[in-house]
């Protein structure tokens, strides 16, 4: 007897997912190995910014109130009594008439409150002359006015990428706290499977799911351990999921999921007292998605088929393992586009193409990296985007609006939106 | 005497960096160390697929002449004579009246040429009836009908990511021809940098530019060796620089660009006899952003300021970079957007404002992540592009289109359309 599964809509699978997120711990790291890493502390400004009054500019340094009455047809002249590079301090005040060369990035001297670029300055032997008068204050970056002392600048849950390892190093975050990343098992299971380096033989393919998960966990800075493949034997299966289960945070297996007679997910979770979150999905590709957890470990069920794999992988596992690592934006940004071709077939599912995006003359378009089915193969490896057709009744036409989701964003969202 | 510089726009310092590139050799790699790396060679499809005739569903194989006639009141009989699970064949041909049960992905047997799935048959003892004929080829799918041996799949100088991989391992690509990465040194140069782990001291501040560099080469994949911080000092500034050239294939260093008097890195390139295509470019920030050749390698000059330095990175040493590694497409992905605030001051050179773009309900919109000052060193670690204003006499408002150029996507563009 077929067993009758029950899909449910995208929306309600992910939220199942989320819902049984248990965040990883804090650990300190040095901050040349934090990016791609979640912050688990806020970047608080450990001291003004800037940290003095400073020069924007090459120039001098002097007292505004002697510029007083400055003009073209009254230069006035100003002595420079010394010279600060940026790193450097003025070692005497400024007095009346007085001024320092000041390099960009400087301490402003003592006694001084403007400062002139070189551009506005005649020089003279003694030093130069300007012809305007200087308000107090000005040209000079004051302490303080980019960030105060004991401001919260980033909160914790952000992704650490190359702007905020500016921001950490600025403030001497030499360790900075993160949350631990999950190690996730990968297995591919099917008797069909052969290795990348095995020779074709009649019946078998090579197995690409592995592979393929294994870089979508790097492109998260997620590490894995590799269980490589098991046939469709139902002990043998369980035996290796068990272990895997006992060695990582949370396991990804390819293929088993659907209802043949060597389709032994479904066994195995009930034999691990799995709680199955969900077995059906109302989508195409990946309708067998299958996520189960056991005590606070996900199982994530994907796929045997290749396209349904990644689909599955970008839409449960990559949310679940951010929202696991602290990020509080852990879905795929979103982005509406003109579909560049038709798409006639209707779809009793919600339909994730894999396509391209680009910024073109009349907008945004998506162009499908595979509807002929002449490119199914190759639409794997094309496309910075999946185009989400809803389910209905009728095809879709060139020049419709219809939703994308990116690939391969370094940043996501915070919400899931479709 | 101030030297002066012109400035020439952005998308001609562009082009003049481009126009050196010099394509680094291939080399090959393990299909697991890939990811991320561009393609030397196209993907072929080394065999048909699928490879075999297949079945698409878990079902019975059968003849389809001998579903002739059938109905629902004129159920034809079939006679299971055995099974074949995926990574199996059939021992024995089918006969008439004969079918072997079948599991999605397995090889069609010898005689069958149709497959019913099992919701569609009701069981038997001896096997299974049906209630409707079946066509020639019904639910299979034929050898090479996704790809056929010898297409190319995609082509040389594309980026390998997650999908990338699924299909060379589909196709037995245990070693992938791929660019060599070149490896990058980073100098921060300044008197006033300190280390990320040393205390503040007046008219000091510590250096942020050299590991966020460092983060955003990671970001490419490409290795770099760092050199650290030099005071500004002529002599030490150039051996450093020396040395640097002979050990990597391109140096960014970061600083020491502008018209100060410790400003040496004009002074150094014309030491080392380096080529300079620009010393001035009209855009804010980073106009002083200077870029030369010395034989074969870059000398990325980036400004010392933080912004400057990341946008100058982005424009011009990343495009310059993967251009080296292969990459057909080597610029940052562009978006238009509606601006989400007033940007009032106008700028005589073209602006790069970080900002954070988003899908919302009147389309795509991009708020600045620093307009405030007080955002000012903050918005270096928010926001996931770039707002490009053109150069003008007058602000933008709020709702005005705007171009944004995307930051961290994963595949880049080919043109460069600004």
């Amino acid at each position: 007897m077929m067993e009758m599964r029950k899909p449910i809509p995208v929306a309600e699978a992910i939220s199942r997912v989320m819902e049984h997120v248990q965040p990883l711990r804090a650990e300190s790291i040095s901050l040349e190995r934090s990016m791609g890493r979640i912050l688990a502390e806020p970047i608080v400004a450990r001291h003004s910014v800037p940290p003095f009054d400073r020069s924007p500019y090459d120039g001098f340094a002097f007292r505004a109130e002697d510029s007083e009455g400055a003009s073209g047809d009254n230069r006035v002249p100003f002595t420079v009594i010394g010279e600060i590079g940026a790193g450097y301090v003025g070692e005497q005040p400024v007095g009346p008439y007085e001024a320092y060369r000041i390099m960009t990035g400087a301490s402003i001297p003592e006694g001084a409150d403007a400062v002139v670029m070189f551009e506005q300055t005649v020089e003279t032997s003694e030093g130069f002359t300007i012809r305007k008068p200087f308000k107090t204050g000005e040209n000079i970056s004051y302490k303080g006015e980019d960030a105060a002392e004991g401001e919260t600048l980033i909160e914790s849950g952000t992704l650490i990428h190359a702007g905020t390892i500016a921001l950490l190093a600025t403030f001497g975050y030499a360790e900075v706290k993160v949350y631990r990343q999950p190690v996730v098992g990968v297995l591919s299971t099917g008797t069909e499977l052969l290795d990348v380096s095995d020779a074709l033989i009649p019946g078998k393919i090579r197995n690409s799911n592995g592979p393929m998960v294994k870089a979508q966990l790097a492109r998260l800075g997620v590490p894995f351990q590799s269980y490589g493949t098991t046939s469709d034997d139902l002990d043998a299966c369980t035996e290796v999921i068990k272990r895997a289960l006992e060695e990582t945070d949370a396991l990804i297996t390819t293929g088993g999921v659907s209802v043949g007679d060597y389709d032994h997910l479904p066994a195995i979770y009930e034999r691990l007292g799995a709680k199955v979150l969900f077995n059906k999905v109302a989508m195409r590709p990946g309708s067998v998605t299958t996520v189960a957890v056991l005590r606070d470990k996900f199982l994530f069920g994907l796929s045997g088929n290749p396209s349904a794999c990644f689909t599955g992988f970008e839409l449960f596992a990559r949310p679940a393992l951010l929202s696991m690592m602290g990020s509080t934006s852990p879905y795929l940004p979103h982005l509406k586009a003109r579909l560049a071709e038709d798409f006639t077939k209707p779809n009793p599912f919600t339909r994730f193409v894999r396509a391209v995006w680009q910024m073109t003359e009349i907008g945004v378009t998506a162009a499908p990296a595979g509807f002929n089915k002449s490119n199914a193969v190759s639409s794997i490896a094309r496309g910075n985007c999946l185009i989400v057709l809803p389910s209905g009744t009728r095809g879709y036409s060139k020049g419709d609006e219809v939703d994308l989701l990116l690939i391969g964003a370094e940043q996501g969202v915070e919400e899931w939106v479709l």
